[in-house]
């Protein structure tokens, strides 16, 4: 049964890989940057894989299993961010070295993100009522910055306003994570503004989302404008679908995964299979260098996304596209020898950087996605039990 | 001969492929982003391959041939970057609009560097006594800034100062460009003083050039200061040959070649072939998704040094490693159908991007190498006319 395959990737390989390779028993915090073998190449910590790791096995805890070696871990992610990870603001730093001082300024904001949602599970987790006021203190100083997310550090001179798709999807999926530590009509509102935003202003008249809009919601001619990032646009579906499933919204589902659909259409190689990492929407050369590669996380999000839609509807299309990425993705990226998955892919399907971690990955896709997907399937098998 | 292969590429090929697609008759400056065919696709205006394409044709017209329409191409991006190019400070944008209006702030210092190359090349061409006033002040603005280029868009908190490469290596060869612009004394100490931070600090004890080092010169073990980026080594290295040459210093002009062969033999991809683009010093994996890629300006920068080295030295290794360079590069960057080169091939040495410009690839790299390498070999063949 698929869901066993899951269940058993998350905890015998993947879960493992981690507890094992990335916990910093000096200085608290996680290593990131573990080479193919899980060996420690570099020990620099960088804030948003810090804040995702600590709400990970929080989340593990809280929906899993209270599993006392899961929360210890949390809690050295936890109280390295809070000893280290913010400035005399409250704003969260982009990365620290290994011992916690501050190597790059706050010049974004998903380092916060990324920490309040860590702070959210880890207060349910525990019920520390610290964390909890840290976790509502840092989701309010995110919308309050929310205008202006890079600060002094913005280069745009404001001659091409453009909203930017991000943040509208991350507050999306974070008001969720939040919910046992926010007011209910805070969350409620932020759903809704979340769901309009995403649905009816970046997903555009052609079935796409779109990163980057003019401040009206249309089109800008631009490199920003044009760029397509199919693997953004599905993980964003997945929680439109996570929201019209608690909202009992079947038109909002049944979109999200026309959505879901649509870019996979567009963003399949049909050459070497996978889905590309950048497009241009006019078929332009994007900036991106790495445009072509295939990414892990892409791919992951596309199996939650697709396992979640047959779930919900049993629908066939879901299911032809969950076996098309399935079959694609899991002989390509899970790493037999070394366990966990790889993380970059060149066009042909082929491990570039054998990595397991480093500045961009880090315990949070894999482990989630195998999660999401276990239950998924859980339902799916529940449904019909002797199919898939 | 190859002489005139390079001489016909260059004034047969690349700059009238320059010439016909890229001016911008309506609000002057010269567009970028062209396709394999050489039609724009995007109309941004990035600052510094304005100051680069200006500079190219300035360059042609002072040590080629008083082509007026050449002076006319300079002069439109001339007049463009005084109209658009600069903040109130005098600090030069780093990308603008079709228009002049300023997208991106002054968030570094290369915009500057390649717009004062250009003011000092359009001065001489033309001897206008403002431009080369504006070469001066650019210049040094330049210098003022150089401690801090990134101004209040730095976000490294200076927890880990480091010394970076590029603007000694740029200074080095600026100064040259600037030479009948800039006081004789200041020339010398400039280049005194680059040769001496290029060969006895960024030159480390295993003969690579280094991106970052620490303050005090050592060795940082961190993402940055493990980086190697074979193709600005190699470019270094015949700036380095260039004033070897006019100081006639024998040392220096071998130490730079030994450079070369040291960068060939590390960074040159035994598999596929090539150069790659970045590359851990320890072999860990680079942050740099695109690192084993191989680009245009590092074949070409390499083809120059190799050229320069074969006409100074006559030695056969500088021989065996152009020819394999030369094999290379022109069978899979020359694009016979369209003119120029393809700027981006992967690993496997096929383009995965086909522009012609874009907004890091624009008039400069192939016709200079082009020009570069014309007049080595117009030297190497009067030494031994019936050779190569």
């Amino acid at each position: 049964m698929r869901s066993n395959l899951y269940k058993t990737a998350l905890l015998e390989n993947v879960i493992p890989f981690w507890s094992k390779n990335s916990i910093d028993k000096d200085f608290g915090g996680y290593f990131s940057c573990l080479t193919r073998e899980g060996k420690v190449y570099d020990t620099d910590k960088f804030v948003w894989l810090q804040g995702r790791q600590a709400w990970m096995y929080s989340y593990l805890y809280n929906n899993l299993a209270q599993n006392e070696q899961w929360l210890e871990i949390a809690k050295n992610g936890i109280d390295f961010l809070c000893k280290h990870g913010m400035d005399e603001n409250g704003n969260f730093y982009f990365s620290l070295t290994r011992e916690g001082e501050p190597l790059i300024s706050p010049y974004n904001i998903f380092s916060d993100c990324f920490a309040t949602m860590a702070f959210g599970q880890y207060a349910k987790a525990t019920g520390d009522k610290q964390i909890e006021e840290l976790a509502r203190k840092t989701y309010y100083n995110i919308l309050e910055r929310r205008n202006n997310p890079k600060g002094k550090y913005e280069k745009s001179t404001g001659n091409r306003a453009l909203r930017n798709f991000s943040l509208p999807m991350i507050l999306s999926n974070l008001v969720l994570e939040l919910e046992s530590v926010l007011p209910e009509e805070e969350v409620n509102r932020r759903i809704d503004d979340s769901v309009t935003e995403v649905m009816d202003i970046f997903l555009q008249e052609d079935g796409l989302i779109y990163e980057n809009l003019n401040p009206n919601g249309s089109f800008s001619d631009s490199f920003e404008g044009r760029l397509i990032n199919p693997g953004h646009g599905i993980e964003a579906m997945w929680f439109m679908m996570d929201i019209a499933e608690r909202k009992n919204d079947r038109k909002l589902l049944d979109k999200a995964i026309q959505v879901v659909l649509n870019t996979l259409e567009f963003g399949w190689d049909k050459e070497y299979g996978g889905i590309f990492y950048f497009l241009d929407v006019k078929g332009y050369p994007p900036q991106q260098l790495e445009w072509d590669q295939k990414l892990w996380w892409v791919h992951l999000e596309a199996l939650v996304a697709l396992a979640k839609a047959y779930s919900l509807t049993g629908d066939q299309k879901n299911w032809d596209w969950y076996k098309k990425v399935h079959d694609y993705a899991w002989t390509r990226f899970s790493d037999k020898e070394n366990g966990e998955w790889f993380g970059y892919l060149n066009r042909q399907g082929e491990p570039h950087l054998t990595l397991k971690g480093g500045k961009w990955k880090g315990c949070f896709h894999v482990p989630r996605a195998m999660y999401q997907c276990w239950k998924a399937f859980q339902q799916i098998e529940s449904n019909a039990p002797t199919s898939k």
